[in-house]
C-alpha cells in the first residue's frame, strides 16, 4: 500500500468532504435501482394519479361503513340487554322499549340540525340536482360529514322501530369526502381546480356510497347511474369501478379480520338451492310480484308525496318543525315504538328482529308454511341461529301469512311517516325489506297453492318462496326508486345469481307500473322540496309532453290600437321596455282572455303576425312564467299531473 | 203481448235494417267493454311502441341464436360421427378430420364474400363507426343478414379447429334486424323516421346480441356500452335492459322445451362450491392472474394488430385476398386443422372437445392435479358426460400442466391467425375460451403449492382452481376488449356469484395492464381496416396527448422573398389558391426543414407573424395533413406509439 503523500492526504480528505456518497459501496447499481425506482415513480404517477384516489376513498368509506356497523351493533346489543334486565313488569318493558330509539333519534336529529340543516334526509336528492349543476352552497362542505356520521349512527342504533336504512346517507357521505380529498389534492399537487375532474370523482364517490353499504361493487355503481346521472360518459365508468371495488373489497375484508366470517362472502348470504331454483311455469307469477309490487310502489310514493306535503301545511307539524325538530322526532318515534313494542303489535310483526336479520329470516331457503308446525315457542328472544330467526314471524293466534300480510299494512304507513323524521337517514333498505316482504308473501302463497310443485310430471321440485323474495325486494327497491340494478343488487348482496332472470322480470314489470304513473322517490322529494331540477326527458314522443304554450307565453303584451294617438304610444313606452309592440285593430282586445287573444291573432294576421311572432321570441327569456324551463323550481306540472 | 200494427212493424223492420247492432244483447256493457279495450290499447300504444319493437327483436334473435347452435351441433356431431366411422387408417382418418372444416369454411368464406363483402369478421369495429355517427352503406342492410346467418353457422360447424365464436357476428345481426324492423314500423306507422330513435335502437340491439349468445342480460347490455358506445343516455338503459332479458329469457327458455334442462339455467352451468369458494390470501394470487392475462393480452394485441397489416401487406397472402379468398381460407385451416389432428399434436391439446366443452371442463369444480391418477384411458372418445370431459387434458406423457401450456403457446397463434380469416366470426368466445386456460394453469399451479390450501390453522379448505379460470377469463378477454363488465358476464353465463370480488379484481388489474399498452381488439381492427372513427379521449391530462403541431400544419405553403418581383409573384399566385402569402426575408429559407422554418418565424416576427398565423388558420382545414383530426382515417400515431 502507497502511503499517501500529505498533499495527497489533504486532497483526499477534500474530495471526501466534497463527494461523501461516493463512499457508499455499489455506486453504479444504486444509480441505476434508483433510475428504476424514478421511473416507475413517473408511470405511477402518470397514470395512477386518479388510482390513488380512487383508492383511499374505497378504503376510506369502507372502513367508516364498517366502524359503524359494528357500533350499530353494539348499540343495538346494549338496547336488547337492557329491555332483557329489566324483568317482566310490562312498563318498565315498555319504558325501555320506547325510551332508548327516542333518546337516539332525538340525539340524532338535535345533533344533526344543530350543526348543519343539510345533514337531514338521505341527500340523494340533493345530489341528484347538484350533478346537474346547480351549486348548493356548504352541501358537499366537510362539516356535515361529522354531523351526518353520529347522527346515522344513532339513526341505525334505533334498530327495527323506526326502520330506516344508510345507503342514501352514504352516497352523500362518500362525495363529501371526495371533494374533500379532491380539494387536499389540488392544494397538495398545486393544479387549479377542475371542475369536470370534480364531477367524475362524484359519480364514482357514489359508486362507492352503495358499494360500501352492500359490498356490491357492479351493482353499486350502475345503480349510483341509474339513480342519480342522466348522461354518463364510458371511460369514466372505470373510475366508479375501481373504487366500488376497492371498497366493497375493503368491507367485506374488515368482516374476514373481525372473524365474522371465515373469507369474504356476500353480506346477506342466502343459502338457496341452485340446482332447480324455480320451475318455468313459475316465472308467470314472478311477474305477478313483479305487478303488485309495482302498484304498491305507485301508492307508497303517492302516499309518501302526499304525507311529506302535509306535514310542512299542517300547522302543528310545521311548527314543530321549523323550531323543535327534536320535539317531533320524539313523537314520531314514541308512535313508532309503540307499536313495535313487543308484547303488543310487535309480535305480529317480528319486530324483535334487526333490518338485516328481517332480509336474512325473508330470503330463507325453507318453506315457512311447512315449517310452522314444528316451531318452538316465541318467548325465546331472537337468538345467533339464522335457521330460527323465521320464528319471528310465527304466531300461535295468527298464520304466517297474517304475520306478513299485518307487517305489511302497518310497515306501509309507518315507513311513510318515518321518511319525514328529520334526521340522517336512508330511505333505500326500509323498502328493500319491505319488498322482500312482499315476496315472501306471495312466495308463500303459492308454496300453499302448489304443494308439490308446479309441474305435475317428473320429479317433485317444490316452490321456493325465497326466490320470490328475492324479485319482490328488488322489483319493489326498483320501482320506488326508478331503477333496474337493484335486481343485480340482490344477486350480489345474497351472493346467489340462479335467479336472475325471473328477478330481473319482476324489476321491468314493476319498473313499467310506476314509471309510467308516478316519479321516482327521489324526483318526487325534490318536488316537494322545490330544489331546482330539471324535469327528465321521458320520451321522444311529443305527445307525452303536456306542456303547453300558456307556460311560456307572455300575457302582460301591451299592445297598441290602430286608432291609439300619440299619448297612448308615450304610455306603451313608458310602462314596457319592450323593442317592438303589436298593433290591433281595436283596443278591446287586449283585455280578453290569453285564449281569445290567441285566436285573435290568427283573426288578424296582416301586417301585425311578424311583429307578435318577433315579441314572443325577443321577450320570452325575460319573462317570468318562463322560469320552469330554466333554473327555477322544476316543472311540476307535466310530473305530477298523471298522479293527482 | 201487443201485436204490432202493420205500420209498427214495417218502421221496426227498416230500424233493425238502419242499426243491426242494436238487437245483440246487453249493447250497454258491450260498448263499455270496447271502450275498456280501445283505453288499453290506447295505453299499451302510448307507452309500449318501444316494447313490442324491442320484445321481437329479443325474441327473433334468441330464436335465430337457438337454431343455429342446434344446427352447429348437429353438424359438429356428423364430423364426429365421420371421424369415428373412417376406422383405424390414419390417413382416413387425417383427411375425415381437415377437408370437414376446410369446406365449411371455405363455403362460408365463398357464400357470405359473393353475397356481399360487409358480412365478413365479427363487424363491431364497423357498429362501432357506424355509432359515432358514420354512415357505412349498406353495412346495415338486410342482405347482408342471410350471408352472415348461413357463412357464421358454416363457419362454427367447422368446430375448435379454426376456433371462432359467435358474439361479434350476432351483434351485427341484431343491429341489422333492428334496422329493419325499424323501417318496418316507419312503413306501418307511417311515421318520419327519427334517426335518434335508430339508434337507440341501435344501442338496445347490441345488448340482445350480447344477451342471447350468453343468455346474460345484464351484462349483455353493459359489455355492448362498454365495447361500442362512448356516451350513454341513462333513459335509453330499460330499451337494452328489456330487449336483453327478452331475448335471454327466450333463449334459455328455447333450451328447457328442447329438454336440454330441466328449468332456466346459466349457459356454462358451474359447480363450483359457494359455501368457502377462496381463501382471502388467494386474493393476491388472483391478481397475478390479472397481470398474467394483461400482459399476455398485450402480446396478443399487437401481434394480432402486426399480423392483420402483415397479411395486407404480403404479396402473395393480399393478392389471395383480393381474388381468391376461399383459397386463402382453405390454406389457413389446412394449416390449423392439421395441427389440430388428434393423433398429432391435438392430443395435448384436447382438439376433440368443442368451445363450450372447452369452458366447461376449464372451469370445472375439481383440482385436476388430483384426479390424473384415476384417469382413465384416452382412447374412448369424449362422451357426453361432463364429468369426464377434463380427461382430454390429461395426457399420459405430458402433466396437464404440459398440456395446458402447449394449448396456451400454440392457440397463440393460431387465434391470430384465424382472425385473419375473411369469414363472419366472431373473436370473443376464442379470447374467452383462451383465458379461462391462462386461468385453470395458474390456479392448477397454485392448488400444486399449496395442496392443503392456503390457510394453515382451522378447517382445510383446498385451492379451487376453477375460479381461477373464471378470473382468468374474464380478465383476459376483458382486457382485449378493453371492459370490465366480463367480470360480470363470467358470473352471469356460469351462474356462480361467489367469485365475483377477486374477478372484478383480475380484471381491472388486466385492463390497467392492456388500456395503457395497447389499443382494444375493435380499435386496433379500426386502425389496421382505416375505418374513420375518432380516436377516444383517453384522460384530461395535456401530456397523454402525443399531438404535436406537426401533424396540424400545413408545409407546402408557397412563400415570398422580400426581395422577390413580379414574376414570382404570378408563378406564386399560379402554384396555389391560397388567400394570402408569408412574406420572407430571404428567398432560401422556405426550402429548410419545418423545424427550422418554425424557428425562423419566430426569428423573423415583425410584419409577418400576423400574415403567418392568419394563413395557417385559415389553409388548415384544407391541408391533407390535418386528415387525422377529421374523418379521414384515424390518427394512428398517438394511439399506436407506445406500442412500436
Amino acid at each position: 500500500m502507497k502511503r499517501p503523500v500529505p498533499g495527497e492526504e489533504e486532497e483526499e480528505e477534500e474530495r471526501v468532504l466534497v463527494s461523501e456518497q461516493s463512499w457508499r459501496p455499489c455506486p453504479k447499481a444504486r444509480r441505476r435501482l434508483r433510475g428504476c425506482l424514478e421511473w416507475l415513480k413517473r408511470q405511477l404517477f402518470r397514470v395512477g394519479e386518479d388510482w390513488y384516489f380512487l383508492f383511499i376513498l374505497g378504503v376510506l368509506m369502507a372502513i367508516i361503513s364498517f366502524m359503524m356497523d359494528l357500533l350499530v351493533f353494539r348499540l343495538y346489543e346494549a338496547h336488547r340487554w337492557l329491555y332483557q334486565e329489566v324483568g317482566d313488569v310490562l312498563v318498565l318493558k315498555y319504558l325501555s322499549w320506547t325510551i332508548y330509539p327516542i333518546v337516539m333519534t332525538t340525539f340524532s336529529t338535535g345533533f344533526s340540525q344543530s350543526i348543519t340543516p343539510h345533514s337531514g334526509g338521505s341527500g340523494i336528492p340533493e345530489l341528484k340536482t347538484v350533478l346537474t349543476g346547480v351549486v348548493l352552497e356548504d352541501y358537499l362542505a366537510i362539516k356535515n360529514f361529522g354531523a351526518k356520521v353520529v347522527g346515522l349512527t344513532c339513526t341505525l342504533a334505533a334498530g327495527s322501530t323506526v326502520f330506516l336504512g344508510k345507503v342514501g346517507p352514504f352516497v352523500h357521505l362518500s362525495t363529501m369526502a371526495a371533494v374533500y380529498l379532491g380539494k387536499m389534492r389540488t392544494s397538495v399537487m398545486k393544479e387549479y381546480e377542475n371542475k369536470f375532474k370534480q364531477n367524475e370523482m362524484l359519480v364514482a364517490a357514489q359508486a362507492v356510497g352503495v358499494a360500501t353499504v352492500f359490498g356490491a361493487p357492479i351493482s353499486g355503481v350502475l345503480f349510483s347511474i341509474e339513480v342519480m346521472s342522466s348522461h354518463f360518459a364510458v371511460r369514466d365508468y372505470w373510475r366508479g369501478f375501481f373504487a366500488a371495488t376497492c371498497g366493497a373489497f375493503m368491507f367485506r375484508l374488515l368482516a374476514v379480520f373481525n372473524s365474522e366470517q371465515e373469507t369474504i362472502a356476500a353480506i346477506f348470504k342466502s343459502d338457496l338451492k341452485i340446482d332447480f331454483p324455480f320451475d318455468l311455469l313459475e316465472t308467470f307469477f314472478f311477474a305477478i310480484v313483479g305487478a303488485v309490487c309495482g302498484l304498491l310502489a305507485c301508492a307508497y310514493l303517492f302516499c309518501q308525496r302526499w304525507l311529506l306535503a302535509a306535514v310542512g301545511k299542517n300547522r302543528l307539524t310545521a311548527k314543530l318543525l321549523a323550531t323543535d325538530k327534536p320535539v317531533y322526532t320524539a313523537l314520531v318515534v314514541l308512535l313508532l315504538a309503540s307499536i313495535t313494542f313487543p308484547p303488543g303489535l310487535g309480535q305480529l310483526m317480528a319486530s324483535r328482529l334487526t333490518m338485516k336479520e328481517h332480509l336474512i329470516s325473508l330470503f330463507d331457503n325453507r318453506t315457512w308454511g311447512l315449517l310452522v308446525p314444528n316451531a318452538s315457542s316465541l318467548a325465546d328472544p331472537p337468538g345467533k341461529d339464522p335457521w330460527a330467526l323465521w320464528q319471528e314471524w310465527c304466531h300461535p293466534s295468527a298464520t304466517i301469512f297474517g304475520t306478513l300480510a299485518f307487517f305489511l299494512v302497518m310497515k306501509f304507513w309507518m315507513l311513510i311517516l318515518a321518511t319525514t323524521l328529520p334526521l340522517p337517514a336512508g330511505y333505500f333498505m326500509p323498502v328493500f325489506v319491505y319488498g322482500a316482504a312482499i315476496g315472501r308473501l306471495l312466495g308463500e302463497t303459492v308454496a300453499l297453492l302448489f304443494p308439490q310443485g308446479i309441474h305435475s310430471e317428473g320429479a317433485l321440485h317444490p316452490v321456493v318462496p325465497g326466490g320470490y323474495a328475492l324479485a319482490g325486494a328488488a322489483a319493489f327497491s326498483g320501482s320506488v326508486t326508478h331503477s333496474i340494478s337493484t335486481a343485480l343488487l340482490v344477486c350480489e348482496a345474497t351472493g346467489h345469481i340462479s335467479h336472475v332472470l325471473p328477478v330481473i322480470l319482476a324489476v321491468l314489470v314493476a319498473n313499467a307500473i310506476t314509471q309510467k304513473h308516478q316519479p321516482s322517490f327521489y324526483d318526487g322529494t325534490i318536488i316537494v322540496k322545490k330544489l331546482p331540477y330539471l324535469p327528465r326527458i321521458r320520451s321522444r314522443h311529443m305527445a307525452s309532453y303536456q306542456v303547453v304554450v300558456e307556460e311560456f307565453m307572455e300575457r302582460r303584451v301591451v299592445a297598441l290600437a290602430k286608432s291609439s294617438g300619440f299619448e297612448e304610444v308615450l304610455a306603451a313606452l313608458d310602462t314596457s321596455a319592450d323593442a317592438e309592440y303589436p298593433v290591433l285593430e281595436s283596443a278591446a282586445e287586449p283585455s280578453s282572455s290569453p285564449s281569445s287573444r290567441a285566436t285573435s291573432t290568427r283573426r288578424h294576421p296582416k301586417g301585425r303576425s311578424c311583429q307578435q311572432r318577433g315579441h314572443l321570441v325577443t321577450a320570452a327569456p325575460s319573462s317570468p312564467s318562463c322560469s320552469s324551463s330554466c333554473h327555477g323550481p322544476p316543472c311540476t306540472r307535466p310530473i305530477t299531473s298523471s298522479s293527482c
